[in-house]
């Protein structure tokens, strides 16, 4: 038996890549099969569309996150401990995907409307974080405010230290690929978080 | 006399308008030239290149910001104050410079090396914020931790808010570019940077 992944997901792999590293427009169908090791014609039989291709490589991508985030916005947990599990499943993703700060960098930069799959995982995401902090607000634990801002500025956490790694890296010294800096700095925005909804 | 700009500064701002909405790659010497109505030569004429041009174009944009996070630094004032006033600076900037996240995204998402003029402005505002957080640590008003990635925490709130703008108002509906939600969302912005860093 073959261990080898089929076309159809070896060219999801390789436009995931491509994508990250050159940007939608930057990304041609022509590299990505010959990347592929399957002819020209694959991405039109596989998907329709080097436009639909992209769609599928985000749901790839982001699909697995709004599950995460519903697992743990669910659990039987007092609310700032679902919000901690939240922000390190967001960390522990990225890690799994490295090439979602740059894709999601680039989404956010582009002139074009916003991807279906982006706005159904924040639609599903942000609404289901805002709700954990209404339930905090609710029971006294978590500080008075919009709960959707306060939703958008705990996801900033993992997003910005993600995306700014290279150039944390470079200006500050803090090599996240070193397993070690990696956990301070999820330690560290862990912490950041609590201490910026919890009621004083 | 006249009021239209020179040749030079045409450059830059069409140079900027295109390297945001299509990025480096994607905005070509021909159409900024044709845009900046000037001949083909005047990109090697007054930059030499067009990385050149794109150094320029960073400078011009960020170079402001590390001047600002300087004067709010050495205010004298309490720490937590300072910090507001840089948070508020970034904001500011940001509204009179909107081209700024696309551009600060593109070149974070980039495989390329960090660009010059990001290393000196991160270089220069985040160790000059850190030092406020580290002065407010030593007076007791700002909580223990490691001042570097507190500075990178306060950054990721205007950085983030800004970034996410498109799919923030798709979302959530707030729209910043209505001055009462921009108001709202900087208000929002520096209450969760003071809860965040403030001793309890």
């Amino acid at each position: 038996m073959s261990t080898r992944p089929d076309a159809k997901q070896r060219l999801l792999t390789v436009a995931r890549e491509l994508f990250a590293r050159r940007g939608y427009d930057g990304a041609s169908v022509r590299d990505i099969c010959a990347r592929a090791k399957v002819n020209l014609g694959a991405v039109t039989y596989y998907f329709g569309s080097k436009a639909v291709l992209y769609t599928a490589v985000l749901t790839e991508l982001l699909g697995p996150i709004a599950a995460r985030v519903q697992a743990a916005a669910q659990a039987p947990r007092p609310p700032l401990d679902r919000i901690e599990t939240i922000v390190r499943e967001f960390f522990e993703h990225i890690r799994r995907n490295p090439d979602m700060p740059c894709i999601m960098a680039r989404e956010m930069a582009s002139g074009r409307e916003i991807a279906a799959p982006v706005k159904q995982m924040m639609g599903r995401a942000l609404p289901l974080l805002a709700g954990v902090i209404a339930e905090g607000q609710s029971d006294g634990s978590i500080r008075p405010g919009d709960p959707l801002l306060l939703a958008l500025s705990t996801v900033a956490q993992p997003v910005y230290l993600n995306l700014a790694r290279r150039a944390i890296t470079v200006v500050a010294g803090l090599d996240q690929s070193d397993e070690a800096t990696f956990q301070r700095v999820v330690e560290h925005a862990v912490e950041t978080v609590r201490a910026a909804l919890e009621t004083r």
